[in-house]
């Protein structure tokens, strides 16, 4: 049911760009399985590789935050855009990340309280602090 | 420009249920400031109760998720709800708790980055993969 | 800071549909007073014209939901997509309305719950119960 | 298709905390149905315990919202956030509290009036009136 | 799984309002399909027909913007408020009126990246520069 | 207001990173003026490079939609977002591309219909039609 052609692994094979990205997904992954995101942003190569550099640029490397930290920061963004395939995605990943059924009911509450806060907040329209405010 | 009056300390005074939340804040945050958000909610006594009761119960005690990380889903939420408000005063309260300017750069990065993610996916629609599902 | 010119009443005079709006609008609501929503889409007429017959159409005459309940759920819907001005409009009419605080701060909270709510719901994506469903 | 396992009345047995909550929503409700948003919560026996708590306190009792505006209200936020299995929920409880088809038809037109409102104000910028704010 | 029936081209006979829409939605498009949407709609008469005049008025006739155009932003808004149903539906649309895949490819490129600086600005709450701001 | 500093022309001669964007920015644009986005963002040298790269990438050079209307698909997507600064940057963006106030009351208009009808189709849940749907 998605707006585009999820491209197959014989399709890739034809588009060079498409191919080395979908080589270095593997590689990095450390696993053969390449999931549909990648496959429908496949129809624009450019896309692909310029997305895949910035996925590892941001959540990859040595970083001041650790790798499952930031999969539930993805999980947190993506609970609040109501975007079903990144909830899914990304909390698969944050589990093979290791993260326990205890932290992600943490998370899980975490996310219902920032919402419930948010939309105090925001209905209130409550002004700001100047305690909070940064000189700039 | 909040839609309720926010309420000063003389008149917290006057409603005991809000006094005695406000109390509580200043006990628990060891400081005597009370930001505006329980001035704007302590109109609702109740509610004022029941909302720092469930907030101590999520982001406090000793839990498997570090302080520090859940003021970093908070933001997360609040950045994808447009929660003005909230982005600030967790933000404060995340620098409050040791979060480096290093680390709130990563933080930008990755909710900016799964905004990026979640608009390419919901655009296109993409099907939750089987391998990411979880039995039920 | 708007992004377009709000009119002031001597360039609506000058733009007969407009000025057949703002009329309308003076006279159903038997004020002078017209806010600023209108101004800014005075500048395009036709549009002026279509919303605020679609508001009338919708806000207004005898219907089995009352005005004040209207405005309510108009502030539910504006909270959630985080609409400042929105949120201040509606809630200066659903107190013209008589909306009482007792009123406004159970409406705050079953505002907050929702919120609360469709994040845990949305982030455990939990599958609709067939006892929910119409049939169609 | 659940980020987490949903939890039969089998696995509830052996969770006294989730028991304790499973009984009185069958109680409050007089129905032995639960539905799956509870059975998801489940997972977090004291999540469970605190959102329950909360909802009879917020959408139950004797108040200056009636119970069927109430839910009316729910499904104009959880509309705006698009939360899907929210929206079934609330409308089929809307309905068992007496919602008519006509009540139901102007709810939908109120969130859609509310829906284009807000995109035209937010898209705009349109500067709230200072007729509509409150003194504080 | 629509929470209100969507009603059949037998049905729609039966209800005057709805027929002339249905006559005028199939004379406009040249085609005897009339989609979802507007079953749904139909169960309240006078908004159907309300929302397709509006609808007619803004996407159809001769104007400063060609339909192509109108079709890609309706996606873009679509996109950002997570509406499965309308982003189907305008796809289908934008293509029907011409849309090649390289200018779908751009256009979700487009909605991605905005989406990643909409996110990157909020976190940051960027004040908006006085170069951008219109005399009012 | 920013939760960053905004960094000052004196302060990016010191990053080599940023500097080297600034000046492209510069240069690409053929302006000394350097918004506040930039200058934010620049806490971050790596994420502004990557950011500036991909904003050239996308919304530069020779492509099959024209800079005006990937302006306008830019401003949709910030409408349905709230972010004010994105809306406020764009519209000035938009309007330096030879935008006239025609086309931006149309795009407004559009912007507000597909709001209007996101709110109905999500509110009703209207399942997708097999006609819209794409072979993949």
């Amino acid at each position: 049911m998605a707006t585009v052609k999820l491209l197959s692994d014989a399709e890739i094979e034809k588009i060079p760009v498409a191919k080395a990205v979908f080589d270095d997904i593997r590689a990095s992954r450390k696993s053969d399985f390449v999931n549909n995101f990648w496959r429908g942003l496949a129809n624009d190569p450019p896309a692909l590789k310029r997305t895949w550099e910035q996925l590892k640029a941001v959540m990859g490397g040595k970083t001041s935050i650790d790798p499952l930290t930031k999969e539930m920061i993805y999980i947190a963004v993506s609970a609040a855009n109501a975007c079903t395939y990144c909830l899914h995605s990304h909390t698969a990943a944050a589990r093979a990340k290791g993260m326990t059924e205890e932290q992600y009911a943490e998370l899980v509450a975490i996310i219902g309280l920032a919402g419930h806060t948010n939309h105090l907040v925001t209905t209130m329209q409550i002004p700001v602090d100047r305690e909070f405010m940064v000189e700039s």
